[in-house]
């Protein structure tokens, strides 16, 4: 048959970017994951479970683990069709970085699969040009906290570790809000002083983790570029990081494009309660969601070969 | 006599700000200093030695240290008149946080004399406020690498050690360029591009220096903001960092409104090279300047008091 007798499997976190300040650059890891079985196989089957299955099922091709597959295997001249079982527990156009996880598990479950011919590194730039920004990318990849940067085209991460206690908070309404849509309303032109404001906080916001004081934290994870504008999207905004906020988190942000809300808290804070309030602020708005109490995920991309 | 018989001598670091991306944010404390020696007595004595002595002493009482003492005397309420004595090795005019070293000199040494009314943080926001930004400022009072950030009118930072065997090259060109001038061509508007350009560079500068990992400094050294439009008041500008780097410097940028640069380099470079290299790129445009070798300074202001 020729094929090679292995089966990749590929356990990939969710990721949350920007974290308030870090526009198109801060991003952090949690610890749900997509999980993707890939083999080579005559004929290509694709079966597909968890989060966003009734719409993804409806044009599986369309997917974007399958899509990545396709793209490595192309730039590879691997002709064969695949054996791919994926598992989702990374809610869907929610600002989580479902996109970026199932780009970097194909990407890499491809890769493992027809022998490393390409480097992590040549991964993750396909992985940024295939999501078209990297802050969901490279935590995804490598885990922690991260910075990401874009020079000439290439990607640079630095990656830092957070503490294991840290209660992540997501709270993911049950309304979606595509990245395009997120995205349209940027401003083109900034003023200084918003950037200025921006870049202060971001560097805080790192310097203060790095630091282990979360002390100001609440104050670093404003921002001046995108929430203004996105957060028309997210009836009750502002109430959900108050009361995030008047319950014990050290800090809240909207969650990449949104619509998801991510809150900050210490080991010893009540993160049920937190989640609970956040829940409620929306639902004040009409705005039906889930909670999820999560920690950060350290170690990024979690790869595992078998022969069959 | 009434006065209180003690005498007050601090030390203020030089400072270089911005370091490239971290606009108005980062700033880094070098080991030259301003130094002050003050106590009270009935008629104002003022004494200044060094950097700037020829036109500073044309005018005496108009001197940031002096200026700086009255503002706090005024707000305690002591009518006093004082002895001071200043030496001053931080070059004036040039970008090297002279004016941050000298407010905060006041405003410390004054505080202490009349027995620490004041708090620290109050002191650093009297300076802020005195200066107009926070960046020379915070690193002068805590030495190290230092992110500022003003929220609600209040200034807060975070701290960075660096490493010890930091070498940092200042090329001091013989002209001066006043802050206000170089501010004038400030950008009102910047594209979110650039903005999130400086974003990245600034978080990866940060972080690289975190982790101790300089490789790819050199890229994030670069800034979107400032440098393109301030880089015309120095003659060869874009020669010098090229020069610089060409010679084994880790990265360079303009040290704050300029026109000094600032380069920095691993401790088995050859700093004097890299020095000279950046004098001869300058001289090449008919600029004259000096070569400081630097290490960083860790402590940030030193205050010592003496009974008379």
């Amino acid at each position: 048959m020729g094929y090679r007798n292995k089966s990749v499997t590929v356990k990939v976190p969710a990721t949350s970017a920007n974290l308030g300040p870090g526009f198109d650059t801060l991003g952090i890891a949690l610890d749900i994951y997509l999980e993707v079985k890939l083999s080579l196989s005559e004929n290509d089957k694709i079966i597909y479970h968890g989060e966003g299955q009734d719409t993804i099922n409806q044009n599986i091709k369309n997917n974007y683990v399958y899509k990545a597959i396709q793209l490595l295997f192309e730039k590879a001249g691997e002709k064969s069709g695949v054996h791919l079982e994926i598992n989702n527990n990374i809610p869907v156009g929610k600002g989580m970085g479902s996109s970026a996880a199932a780009i970097v598990a194909g990407l890499f479950a491809a890769n493992e699969l027809i022998d490393n011919s390409f480097t992590a590194e040549e991964l993750v730039n396909l992985a940024v040009k295939l999501e078209g920004h990297a802050d969901n990318v490279v935590p995804a990849v490598y885990g922690g906290l991260t910075t990401a940067m874009i020079y000439e085209d290439q990607v640079y991460y630095q990656k830092i570790s957070l503490p294991e206690e840290l209660q992540i908070i997501v709270i993911v309404p049950d309304f979606n809000l595509p990245t395009e849509k997120s995205r349209s309303v940027l401003p083109e032109q900034l003023n200084l002083t918003d950037t200025v404001n921006n870049l202060q906080r971001a560097c805080f916001l790192l310097a203060s983790i790095f630091n282990g004081d979360f002390t100001h934290i609440n104050k670093a994870m404003d921002d001046m570029i995108y929430q203004p504008l996105r957060k028309q999207f997210i009836p009750g905004f502002d109430e959900v990081l108050t009361a995030a906020k008047s319950n014990g988190a050290l800090g809240a942000a909207l969650s990449g494009a949104g619509p998801s809300i991510i809150a900050f808290a210490g080991g010893n804070a009540d993160g049920d309660s937190i989640g609970e309030a956040m829940k409620k602020a929306l639902l004040e708005q009409n705005v039906t969601s889930r909670i999820y109490n999560l920690h950060p995920n350290q170690h990024g991309i979690h790869l595992q070969t078998e022969s069959m």
